[in-house]
């Protein structure tokens, strides 16, 4: 009884887009006891949801006046459009999770400001195993209004933690972004270092945990990293100076070419550093390549 | 009294080269108790461990007699050849933590061989302040005499961990090289990341802290990967297909040039990702692309 009431005082959340991760949305929503209306462009998606208890609507237009909590979660920013094309979106808050850029993310903003809706732009850190796993740490950056980020924040809460990223809607977009950026740099260096140690004597296991741990342990150069490009001096804190990174580096190159390995996914930063050191900064960190990265104006 | 005793029986340890790392390494035995002689080229970094307890030679030659375990730890290969040329290497056992290429490593065992020494090298995968300080995390990949390896393991373990990497020589570099490229990769990343947010409202210190988590978990990749490594199947638990990761990753450059960040970094990456798909991966993970890296034979 208790738990059914708790149930009820819980708003209904609407979702459009079925795909993998908006499923796992709406089965985490289930299972927290929210009310749940889906939409999905192929309807037969939406059927395991309705077996868990999710009210169908046959329109995106007739999910929309449901409730006024709008999620999407779908294909692409196109695609928001097109399916809210013909939906009344006055007073409802939409909350977008739909992968882009930050520009799409501004302007759909205006765009559903335009229609009369409260917008907050979602950029999800997870995969869909997961959603509802909150021991996974999967979460979800969140830019637009802060108006509407508050007033849901326990429904937004259930699926994947949640972390407000700031007033501009793009800037969710921009930390997804830049962190799916940095873990590609991870797994582009993951991806050489297998290719030079594979048919070694170390089984790719064992050498896979001594990575894992290494990997780990250097991230958090990212502290030092922040607090130099704070303070616009690269050469606090440093511990291998722009000359020795850049000697180093020539023998990781040299170390590839013996091995028969393509140095083409480190070369570009190779070339970076030895730019910045070219350019008379040897006793700096390797942060300071960082300006060369970015377009003056 | 019983401090004295154990001391006494620690054996010596020759040391040449007084680098920033040979200097914390000569700190460290000294402080575990071992008897130490230590040479330099330039005599005058010699003193500072002169006043900690270690005898000064005059010559490499005259170092390399004092003691059977010699450690060199010198600027480069050519370097370790040039110092040991008028020294009497019968019956020494060489362990090299100079930094060098698996070839490297490889060739000047022969040479050391050759002179009548038996050979170990060395690489070091911890920077000057984590010497001696065993939760720093630091080690040395070892490669080459497993006999040598095995009868010194406690003097070599007094500064820094150890890991044997395997027979050839060339292994300790290799493995060291490895993960120091795998490093590279992640650095590259987290510059792009940053110079992506830089000048947003969230502040570098807080993003730095997100980042650092966020590499800290997904660095575990590394175990998925060897296993498809291994098997042959890239297939294998995939989470993000290749197809969706070239998708992604249009997204991350359409961002980049948004924000006016050169995408230089990390478009070899996509690109191979990209190269791998047109072969006809789709359903693989970013794992399979590795065998565009390696040269067929």
């Amino acid at each position: 009884m208790t738990h059914d009431t708790a149930q009820s005082t819980k708003p209904r959340v609407v979702l459009l887009g079925l795909g993998a991760m908006g499923a796992a949305l709406g089965r985490a929503w289930l299972a927290a006891g929210y009310p749940v209306t889906v939409w999905n462009r192929t309807a037969a998606r939406a059927e395991p949801l309705r077996a868990l208890g999710a009210d169908v609507a046959g329109t995106a237009a007739e999910a929309v006046a449901a409730g006024p909590l709008v999620v999407t979660c779908l294909l692409d920013d196109a695609s928001v459009e097109e399916a809210l094309a013909g939906a009344d979106l006055h007073g409802r808050d939409l909350v977008d999770l739909t992968t882009g850029t930050p520009d799409q993310a501004d302007a759909r903003a205006a765009w559903a400001q335009n229609r009369g809706a409260r917008f907050l732009s979602g950029g999800v850190m997870a995969v869909p195993p997961m959603v509802g796993v909150p021991e996974a740490g999967g979460y979800v950056f969140y830019g637009g209004s802060r108006a509407v980020f508050d007033r849901h924040r326990s429904a937004l809460a259930a699926p994947l933690g949640v972390h407000f990223a700031g007033a501009r809607p793009g800037a969710a977009a921009l930390y997804d972004i830049a962190l799916l950026s940095a873990m590609n740099g991870m797994l582009a260096g993951i991806t050489h270092a297998f290719a030079l140690v594979r048919g070694e004597e170390m089984p790719l296991k064992e050498f896979a945990g001594l990575l894992t741990s290494w990997l780990s342990a250097m991230a958090s150069a990212a502290d030092t990293m922040a607090e130099q490009i704070d303070s616009g001096d690269y050469t606090r804190d440093v511990v291998s100076n722009l000359a020795m990174q850049v000697s180093g580096n020539r023998t990781l190159a040299a170390a590839a070419r013996e091995r028969g390995v393509d140095f083409r996914l480190l070369a570009p930063y190779s070339e970076l550093l030895a730019e910045r050191l070219a350019q008379g900064f040897a006793d700096e960190d390797g942060t300071g390549a960082l300006e060369l990265l970015v377009e003056r104006s």
